[in-house]
């Protein structure tokens, strides 16, 4: 391994914002601004956008307190991108690092990311241009691989333990079936997360649903009349992508205009349509009364002030890693180990290939979901309290005994 | 006047919970145990209903650590009703009381919970039996009379303004038209919330629609096109109560089943349908490609870990001097009279009668809406920024210079 390059640096985000991807971001130029090595480091606005229209803002003389506010703030403080970038956009990226002497590529997002830092990647050893290139995950979703969980997901789940929390209290005080629809494509961790502030043997979600098991409308009313007829109300937590026995998502059953992004998926998030059509069958076949649903949409990864302290310190850790880990190293994606579980939840960083992560990604393992496929196991909750940093406890007073 | 009798009190909390109704329940209850006059102090479970069922728990007894606990935590801990007490309902209520020696009744709520107190006072009266009843307001619709505010409106008003800063961060990051529907049926107060997070000249929401300004989709969507034309994107918090120019409620328009509650009202929340039809009508008028859409839904008023400072003190506050009015006075709505503004925001807690906000709302007073009918005033954002008990910053370093 040749010394570390002499150059610019290029950092960006990209994908779906996170609560913690700016932790990540502030991680990288904290950790930057102790390398002589690096001279410059350009925040690429609007990610590979950004530096294809040579789109870049000085990230080394922001003021410390800016550089700790945004850590703080949800949401990519330099803009994302959609873009998947093919062979020719990557030919232009590596064109602009050449022009820059960019030799040190940062890029934050999930396996779409790792997939565009290998190929740029690649493309410069092809042409025996030097550089270096990490990737740093980030997701709500929680699906990539290596790691052993995703800076932004504790802070999603903690976001909606709170939100189920809150919500079951809700059907407490006013009884009747509530439905809420999280996001989660393919993974179910973030439906999963609803789990986790639950207190008592009545609480709430009394369903889930993941994408990872398929499950039909009959099973789906059946399991809601039981919850239902036992305890005068209902909590049903249901990924976005859950899917019918005929491995069809429901969502996809349902949309009239099956609108695509550029990675040729139906547009899950930002419409009640699951929610309602759940709604609609739920009153339809048990004659419930008090039937509602909510989808929790994109708050669930942009609400501000609201971030897991956990989740905030890893996202730093790992931005920071990525930094330090390409002083020594060619490329990688930056991974997070578990050490330690329960009381004793710690880790340690380490890094993989790009070629590990990208394009690639994980599901549910099947030790998180019951047999019945309607919920969790205490192997789920062992796994995604501590990245949660805590939460709230509840109260509820109508099981106290009567005077 | 006479001495404050010897008794039993009730403390109940109906309509929708608030992120502050355990904060007045806390209030109550700390307040009572310093007066020896009242001997039990009986928590009614779901309002109106636990009293005719004498279902009740008993509140002097509770631990410190529930207590402040409770203060802390969203929604109803006594749980909740929507049932709306006619003469015969009331007749039954006052069985109760005088089956139990109860002669204090404070009640938490909005206008119907007002109006509850009033008839059975006025019953009471009628038959000659001594006992006080008090109203303690709370909603997050904030449409209350007499009060300033209502306790309730400022948790919320700050879940709904971190909500729209996170939104509108977002929305930067990946730009489009991005719609929220925000709860409201009568009132714009809780939509207008939506704006208190601004922090640059650019920032969402960009359009804001109150239930107290019709507007035609022509005029709706040519606001939408002009700010998108100019930014680029364009972020819009829409009241779910939003009429159209006929006076119809698009709500109204769009149910296929007008499902009504007690009081006679379309079920406006817990439905994506309002929200759905308007990306559809912007994306097909004015064919932009990313119009998405989230209905906040319950959260707003049930999400736990977030309360305002401010309106958990004063929600608290309002509970105490409830009682406190009550050792004094035969009945009363407790309302908040404002006494100081911006830095030296201030207020102290008055007294009113029943009849004066039994029943009866308030909507947005003209002075908090912009002329064109899509926005807020300077005098608005006066009102309401200190009720949220601050707000955090957010950051975006897309507009900082380039290099």
């Amino acid at each position: 391994m040749s010394e570390a390059p002499k150059a610019n640096a290029v950092v960006g985000q990209s994908g779906g914002p996170t609560g913690t991807i700016n932790a990540s971001l502030a991680g990288v130029i904290e950790e930057v601004c102790k390398h002589p090595e690096i001279e410059n480091l350009y925040g690429s606005i609007h990610a590979v956008q950004g530096v294809v229209n040579e789109n870049f803002v000085d990230l080394k003389n922001l003021s410390i307190s800016v550089l700790e506010g945004m850590a703080g703030c949800s949401s990519a403080a330099l803009g994302s991108s959609r873009d998947k970038p093919d062979e020719e956009y990557c030919a232009k990226i590596l064109d602009v690092f050449k022009k820059r002497n960019i030799r040190y590529f940062f890029y934050i997002g999930g396996n779409d990311s790792a997939n565009t830092a290998n190929i740029v990647n690649i493309m410069a050893a092809e042409v025996g241009y030097e550089m270096r290139a990490f990737h740093i995950p980030k997701t709500i979703d929680n699906d990539l691989l290596v790691t052993d969980h995703c800076p932004g997901y504790g802070t999603a789940a903690k976001f909606v333990a709170c939100a189920l929390m809150g919500d079951d209290l809700d059907n407490r005080a006013l009884p009747g079936i509530k439905v809420d629809v999280i996001m989660g494509r393919h993974a179910g961790f973030l439906a999963a997360a609803s789990v986790l502030g639950k207190q008592r043997d009545d609480d709430g979600p009394h369903l889930v649903y993941f994408p990872e098991r398929a499950v039909s409308m009959d099973k789906f009313l059946g399991d809601v009349e039981g919850v239902y007829t036992k305890l005068g109300r209902c909590v049903v937590a249901v990924s976005e992508g859950i899917i019918d026995t005929d491995g069809i998502t429901w969502a996809e059953k349902l949309a009239e205009q099956k609108e695509t992004d550029a990675h040729g998926n139906v547009q899950l998030s930002g419409t009640g349509a699951l929610a309602d059509f759940l709604t609609g069958q739920i009153k339809g076949k048990l004659g419930a009364k008090r039937v509602r649903a909510d989808t929790f949409g994109y708050l669930q990864r942009s609400f501000v002030g609201f971030q897991s302290s956990v989740d905030a310190d890893e996202a730093r850790r790992c931005g920071r890693e990525a930094v330090k880990f390409s002083m020594n190293e060619q490329s990688g994606s930056v991974a997070i180990k578990r050490t330690g579980n329960g009381d004793n939840y710690a880790v340690e960083l380490v890094s993989t290939e790009l070629r590990n992560v990208a394009e690639k990604s994980k599901t549910m393992p099947d030790e998180f979901i019951n047999s019945e496929g309607n919920g969790v196991t205490d192997a789920f909750v062992e796994y995604a309290m501590p990245l949660t940093g805590g939460l709230p406890k509840t109260y509820f007073l109508g099981n106290y005994p009567k005077v």
